[in-house]
């Protein structure tokens, strides 16, 4: 079902519309409740990190214009930057084609991972030495 | 175990890096085996698309340098573009700091989604009107 109306959009044109409501209602969350979010800054479109959210995670983010995860490991909701003060303001929230993943472009209050980085997404790949390379904060992008 | 791996990772600095075997090794599949992936255009930083990996996709990923996915609805590895020719080459390939989820820049053939658009993140909230609108190819950024 959830998958036929996802089909059904695929042939909409630009600025054509749909329920909000009803969009949501058919997004496909996991068997825990959740959707994957990819979290991107809306200057530097740099991807700042990957979380989750269950439905009242993504009604609370909308609502209150602030992204709001699910805490999988606190098992919780989670206003980013509650303890840190490094919010996300909602620009942008967008959805894709078969409905199982949000991407949400923001802007950042200072840095968006936990460690002080810009970015969570910090280890690279150096495939000639088999490696995993931490980068520097100029190549986060 | 998993978690203290990376937590001991959190205070390393630029340019050290950590085996690739024993990264890999560490990474938090799910249940099913999977983790996450997120895969942008190195040229404009669109994000393209959200997929899932097993282990033997994110090691044909690295070998062939072609972006290889775990399809669950067909339950089989999948070449992106294999039967579209919208192959995605891999340029650089990243992991985030607990481990849960990778990023993959790439330079895309054509289209990333399947219904023929740049982008598979073509509807996005309007929260004026409680709808979701379509976004046109040129806002799909």
């Amino acid at each position: 079902m959830k998958r036929d109306y996802f089909l059904s959009l695929e042939n909409l044109t630009p600025y054509q519309s749909l329920d909000l409501d009803e969009f949501i209602h058919n997004l496909a969350f996991n068997e825990q409740g959740l959707i994957p979010v990819i979290t991107q800054d809306i200057k530097t479109n740099t991807v700042l990190m990957f979380a989750w959210m269950n439905r009242q995670a993504l009604n609370k983010t909308i609502d209150l214009g602030l992204m709001t995860y699910w805490s999988r490991s606190r098992k919780k909701l989670w206003v980013k930057g509650e303890s840190s003060g490094h919010f996300q303001s909602l620009r942008s929230l967008r959805f894709d084609c078969d409905g199982d993943a949000v991407l949400c472009l923001v802007e950042q209050e200072q840095f968006a991972c936990h460690t002080g980085r810009k970015s969570c997404f910090y280890f690279e790949l150096e495939k000639s030495t088999n490696r995993v390379v931490v980068i520097s904060a100029s190549e986060l992008s």
